[in-house]
């Protein structure tokens, strides 16, 4: 099966709260507008930025809904969930949900806690999942810093490859450029890599990456969009300055406790979605003044994403 | 808040499964039934061995009814589910229906995928769970092996010491004896330290175990009791002899593709729980074939849990 | 080859410096002194705790004569160098000198830079060592938190037995009791497994160990050897409680910094055998004072090793 | 104090040896002039490639002398050993033999055995090695899964700066760009970052990478100098299908075991620097014919290095 290849930035959003820990969903018409707004061409929800897996079942089918709600006749935007990992009945249930509601595509992650013995099994999960909604893309997520699950993506190509005919590529959230190399060239590029880690867009793009997903693109679009257009014209210079300039940011989830600092950057360009869930810590207000006064330092108003400017 | 200890021997059942993967809820009773025959005091339900990351809420609240069913007019037998780990929105909910049917506590185990950032966001979020059972003990289950998540259990008993009153204890499936042995001995004993590691029994014992919860209690609970009178009565060498007859049993595990092994005893023993379901590798005809010739060579039968005579 | 198994405590002594980080030789005689006048029953030099990693092969050969020294006409005091692991030509040219000086066994940790590929290949190492000194008893050193190879002994000896005759046994520095206690019962107890975990005495006592090397036997003797008579004499409480008090000692390494930690308490025993080499990190005296105060909360004078009362 | 930056690709050398394992230093000639012919402008000796921990010190003396003979007139070609890790006191030692035999730059990696418990302590056996060669650039060598250490580079180079007036740089053998191209920022490139994942090349060019370190540089030089090529004259889809090549060469590293490999390589050009020594594994006689039939059909021929047409 053939599917159009993903291009651009596509964010992973936020899932955006209440100040008591509920989902705050009437915030993803805005969400949608700032993208939009931003050249963004796609969400990747409920992923680990959107914490699908601290969220319901339920849950994840109203958010999923409220996307797919803003998405529907805009053929520019594509809306992927991540369906999960651990419990494969949850997720072919959310596969199915996302086909009912009309998204253009569905992920799935390793398993975490019983970790797949081997690439086979790992193609297995895929195969029992991706038969649920045989005309959809299913892209397979890696990301072994938080599932433990590390098998190079050459590997699953190949045990996947004319096993699962709607397998549409993966999003690469590690930092192994020669097995995503040779996953970008394996049968002359039939399957679709979307680089995953932000702060390494310059050498991704280097190898041939025409699409990245990423948390960053929510709040910072601009930046990456400048060194795309740098990288295309040859101006190497400017796109390693652009590149740091998005490291630096990245550096203060570091220092400001982890994935948390991400929403905090989203309070900054003025689209407040609220804490995260436990286990996850946020930032106390202490905390945020501070770090928003190294953010200011960073020139961060010159790069962020910037909200449409008349409301919908 | 005072909890009675737990004692001897608690299973952690395996979740019986139909050849469809399905659920197979009427095998509970004579589960039930098995374990009592054969000098069990408990059932540890939907844990590792029971995958309840492998089962959706519906089926994971299924189990429980079903088990309560068994269990409720029987106050030697103490039932507890685990409530998962990473979504703590379900967990509440589990430990409210596990109230609701009349188990006698609920257990909790790390995030895996998003891990805490230290042993205070951990103790935050068996807090939030606890608190909604407030009259039922509440456990922690430390499996660092597969959660990634290995804070000693010293630092987290300070943690939670004062904080969540119907905080009972830990079940401890790890081999970190001078931790154990610290919480153990932390505030005379105030919190009840549950050994899981079935091939450790033994030094667990020495060091001043009271109370068990395994896998392999299952389907070999007489090697266990001789090895514990073997321990009362002083005999060391007998006990150590027991010992190494159930590591040769749990060796096999290793050998013949890990936990789905559980299973394939039981199946030796009358008992058929089915399969597991992805992405655990189950063994298939060739290999229980031989794994049957191996386990004969073991002397199982002279050690093995027996059905009942009569059924019910 | 039969060899006698090693019986009580065994000391892995610090390597005595001065201030200016050269080797002390000359306080070794004393320390031998320490040592017997506590009942311990030999040392295990050069290992770990006496920074091996950090000397030159010169400065080796400095210890180990010094040690032969002492204890050449003592046929109940057992000195045993580590021949290093990483370079196996260094490792033979050692165990060679060993012979010649008269030391009584040899022993070998897994190379860590270049990790074995399988046991066979440890083995392999082994082999071409042990070979050099074909009479003397030759011991693994199994230590994975440090080598970063972690194979299971049970598979070392099946490795090996009937390819190296001198193998003699295992120094376990684990915490895999059912690997250590399936290497006990290894064809009825050929090979000698000396028990390398002080904070675990108690458990490992449970399952057979005759033989301990520790770092805590330099300075706390007494404590151990009350530990294995309360054990002896069946009275499991008091030796848990002297196991904890063994725990409590051992926690003080953790928050001081770690294996330095040791040479704090020699001096609280009055035998100073300076500071650690880079990049091992020294108590500074601020921290040096605060530590003492906790010693003294812990007793420690009621345990600790007591210099002979006359000078030698 | 400032040093000339390296440029281009720098090889890694085996060690050669003989059959029976001592070393072939009578090969060091025709090595250094095959490595001339192909453009290579330096050798990092005793490193990884270079067997250094498996050496003793007489035998790395030996191997530099025989390079600094070669070199010691060419101002175009560098030698840098590597001076070790885990022993501070033979690293010194080593240091003072570079200079006296004048090499050009020294390096050192993190000790492995007794790992640094912070960048401080890092910095602080850094320093203590620097300071015995003033004058020499002095090169840190991060390689965190072989030594286990992995502390950001861009922490040590804040915790150096300032302290070590004759640190050079780092040869960087891991794959985390962010901290990479930081490095690369820090104070405006005042130090020398060198590339060590020759399988990733491409990228580390496009972040700004001036020069390499590597093993397959030995034996495919040519690969990568026209891979560098492609990247300067801004065709990247032929780099892109030449570091394709590398890594298809680089595969059969894992496939046949490892770094033996690489010495396989070295048997195909003509250049027999015999096997590795243990623990390493060297391929038997029947899987280097089945490497030698995979590498023929890689076209190793068009990208290998040639030996001189004229023997010296």
């Amino acid at each position: 099966m053939e599917f159009t290849h993903l291009q651009g930035l596509i964010a992973a959003p936020f899932t955006p709260m209440h100040a008591d820990g509920s989902i705050h969903l009437e915030l993803i018409p805005d969400y949608y507008a700032l993208l939009k707004a931003n050249g963004v061409t796609g969400a990747f929800i409920c992923g680990s930025t959107g914490e699908g897996v601290s969220l319901t079942l339920q849950e994840k089918k109203a958010v999923a809904e409220a996307w797919a709600a803003c998405s529907k006749n805009d053929p520019a935007f594509s809306v992927m969930p991540l369906l999960g990992g651990t419990c494969i009945a949850d997720a072919k249930e959310l596969a199915k949900h996302a086909q009912e509601i009309g998204l253009d595509a569905v992920s799935f992650t390793a398993p975490s806690y019983f970790k797949p013995a081997n690439v086979q099994m790992l193609a297995a999960c895929c195969k029992e999942i991706a038969a649920v909604v045989p005309d959809m893309p299913f892209y397979y997520y890696h990301i072994p810093v938080l599932t433990g699950v590390g098998f190079p993506m050459y590997d699953l190509l190949q045990a996947i490859d004319g096993l699962i005919p709607n397998f549409a590529g993966v999003k690469y959230t590690h930092e192994d450029f020669m097995d995503f190399l040779s996953c970008l060239h394996f049968k002359n590029g039939k399957y679709d890599m979307v680089w995953g880690r932000d702060e390494n867009m310059l050498p991704a793009l280097a190898i041939g990456t025409k699409a990245s997903i990423g948390s960053t693109y929510n709040y910072a679009a601009p930046l990456y969009h400048q060194l795309m257009e740098a990288f295309e014209a040859g101006d190497l210079l400017k796109a390693q300055a652009l590149q740091q300039q998005s490291i630096d940011m990245i550096r203060l989830l570091g220092k400001y406790g982890g994935i948390a600092t991400g929403k905090a950057y989203m309070k900054l360009i003025g689209l407040d979605c609220g804490g995260f869930r436990l286990p996850v810590k946020n930032m106390d207000a202490v905390a945020f003044e501070q770090f928003k006064q190294e953010v200011a330092n960073l020139s961060f108003d010159s790069y962020c994403s910037k909200k449409p400017a008349v409301a919908r």
